[in-house]
């Protein structure tokens, strides 16, 4: 009997271990693939070798290398003496037990899920073509694609149109929404797609794709014609979905959420969610009106991408962290209303907090300040000229509610907006900071 | 009559004009060279654009485009109708009173003494040679010297080794001191100097140069005996004095700290120095002891490398900042305490804050964790794996108190850190804030 077991060894799970593991806890941790996630050995980091890979040969060649060495980093760290580490997939029995394909039982009184996400495909004819991958198929490729048609513009779609348009393919995307990036300041998703466009990307926007034959992705467009575009690899990346096939929930009683969630409060405790509640068109999946907690389970914890909450590798951590401090009854800060987040395309583009569409909806007076890289030292002497930053504050130079950025290091200028957000400081008390010249982050104490 | 003068428009002095003059005070500005100063035409600006050059061809093509674009966009600033642009030397009549080498003379309420400094030679023979020249005469080099010798490990001095090295040059440094970058943590420097030897760089550390004669450098080493290196350029890269030279001073009475510098009080007012404090020996060069406010000319400032207080560019336009604020009598918070810094080195340096070293001396109660880039995702990706962060705090996670690195991005790490000293934040904060996956950010939360 162990005091925590975690359900994955992805971001979410295997930090956590560690941050209870330190804290004196015994955990079991379950991964039936290699542990790191996603994110280590087909998400995030992959990705990024690519970006940071002048040519598709280089990235090839470096991506197992670069997953091999964390990936190892990760199995050393999970060598900890409190941590023990079960290369199974884990069922569970009842609410402190579960089992392993090997009929191996295992208890513990708290309980974490942590399994993370899959590709989400569309249900259109054809998605099973051989020539349709997800990221992760798309990854696996040893041979660079001439023509490469993605759906979706999200994260996914836009961070590989980006790699594979500078590798040399011929990128075009089509997305069904009207712009690209929903969860970004919609002026800052229309001028990095058009620099993208500009670097001679393809977008098709509100693009309903129809069916895909042979390499050919058929779909409306906007007027309602049909279009098509060949392609030899065609990349779905229209979202995805949280993993709760095979955990048996079911001998928990647990409703998952309309998009397959695992339902959660505010400490991550997993939660029933009352039929009724479920079943109305208009709830959003994750609304905190939701709280009815599931009486006996208050030591089953879900974390991460499984929770559908914010589907970022960092998230699934600091929920992890905070997890493990509830178990501990120690108590912490952890914002998770200040949710940072980065895409790296080229120029990359990051974000913290509501975008100024949701701050108008919101009815939330603000005033926003923008500055641009063209006008700053750092950028025209790095030759990296195109971008802008966005500053959201309460009126006169008050609380700073949000951030939004593209252009170089916007991911480094995000972060560091979100330590004011955080710490709840205001937009004069950013101006009033030293920062150093020349660097980029000047911007920021540079908008209008 | 106008309501400021400033004498030089270099960062600090066309920042305050432009600062001024939106709150709605008349200013006459004064400049005999360039407006922008050191730092955009011969300083900051074109060494980086040289460190982001992939050739020392690109970097001297490119150099005037950049200085020239950010040039005409600080004379377009300066076009503002409350700002004169009287491009002539001025010098005092009387403590509200300057004229021109023409004769006109300007009268105003408050006057900024913002002329910046130039390169300290060292006093050796040879020191006129035509082969020896300081950081403008290199950047003013149409071809790359095969061998350069560089006098001075400091930041100017490690910026152009690094530049100079990776352009080809043969680079060999020879500096009196016992480790490079003084201002820096020790330990930070030490790694960045290894680093920047395994890169080719010679390095000769505790030698005193005696002469230079034909091109060759004869110094002392550390032993005692003489040694000599033969360069075709020899950068003098020995520290940079305060510009007082034609200001005519000596018509306010006042007497220059024994470095050269304006003495100014914490407002940046200049201030007489009593001449027996000047006389000693032991006193620091911009002592908080030597307050003896100059009684009559609570209206004249000295801002930027002309106090000597902190020689950089962002201190000159905060302390220009805060002038302005103290004439219009509004409170700010600046903290002139926490004054990040950075070399642009290949990988970059930085840090904010006191030193480990520092700290001991001062008796503070401090603890120090530290991360290397080489356990972080995004370094592996980016291969960038060679780098260190250091912070330092009060004892338990407590407040921070200093952030030194090197590495990729090491400018923008330390300027997050900033914002957590500049608001008064504990480590415990910065861990509890969201950082994006994957960044190199994440190192900050990643210490020990």
């Amino acid at each position: 009997m162990s005091d925590l077991i975690i359900i994955g060894a992805g971001p979410g799970g295997y930090k956590t271990a560690l941050h209870a593991a330190q804290h004196g806890l015994q955990v079991t941790i379950f991964e039936q693939q290699h542990v790191g996630g996603t994110c280590l050995n087909v998400g995030c980091i992959p990705t990024k070798t690519y970006v940071h890979s002048a040519s598709f040969d280089e990235a090839v060649e470096r991506q197992p290398q670069v997953v091999e060495q964390l990936r190892s980093g990760v199995e050393t760290l999970l060598s900890h003496p409190n941590i023990t580490l079960v290369r199974e997939r884990a069922s569970f029995v009842d609410a402190r037990t579960v089992e392993t394909p090997s009929g191996q039982r295992y208890t513990a009184d708290n309980i974490i899920i942590a399994t993370g996400s899959s590709t989400k495909y569309i249900p259109v004819e054809g998605v099973n073509d051989p020539c349709v991958v997800d990221s992760t198929g798309l990854l696996a490729l040893k041979e660079r694609p001439r023509r490469l048609c993605i759906i979706g513009a999200g994260v996914i779609g836009m961070e590989f149109a980006s790699v594979f348009n500078r590798f040399g393919s011929e990128v075009t995307v089509v997305e069904f929404l009207k712009e690209c990036l929903p969860a970004i300041d919609s002026d800052i998703a229309k001028r990095l797609r058009k620099v993208m466009e500009k670097q001679g990307i393809k977008f098709n926007m509100q693009c309903g794709v129809k069916r895909i034959a042979d390499g050919t992705v058929f779909f409306t467009n906007k007027k309602g014609q049909e279009e098509s575009v060949e392609a030899d690899v065609v990349l779905m990346a229209t979202g995805r979905k949280p993993n709760t096939e095979g955990l048996n929930l079911e001998a928990l009683g647990i409703t998952l959420e309309r998009n397959g969630a695992i339902p959660v409060n505010e400490h991550f405790e997993m939660k029933k969610i009352r039929d009724e509640e479920n079943k109305k068109d208009d709830a959003p999946a994750s609304s905190n009106s939701l709280n009815f907690t599931f009486p006996n389970s208050p030591h089953i914890y879900a974390i991460g991408d499984v929770n559908g909450r914010q589907m970022l590798a960092h998230a699934a951590e600091f929920q992890g962290h905070h997890v493990v401090n509830h178990i501990l009854g120690l108590e912490d800060h952890i914002r998770f209303d200040v949710m940072p987040a980065a895409i790296f395309t080229t120029p990359e583009a990051a974000s913290v907090g509501p975008c100024e569409g949701q701050l108008k909806e919101a009815g939330t007076p603000f005033e926003c300040h923008k500055a641009f890289y063209r006008a700053n030292g750092k950028a025209l002497s790095m030759n990296e000229t195109e971008g802008m930053v966005k500053l959201c504050c309460e009126p006169g130079e008050g609380r700073l509610l949000s951030c939004h950025a593209y252009g170089a290091h916007a991911a480094d200028l995000v972060q560091e907006a979100t330590a004011y957000i955080t710490l709840g400081a205001t937009l004069r008390q950013l101006r009033e900071t030293v920062h150093i010249h020349p660097t980029l982050s000047e911007i920021l104490i540079e908008v209008n």
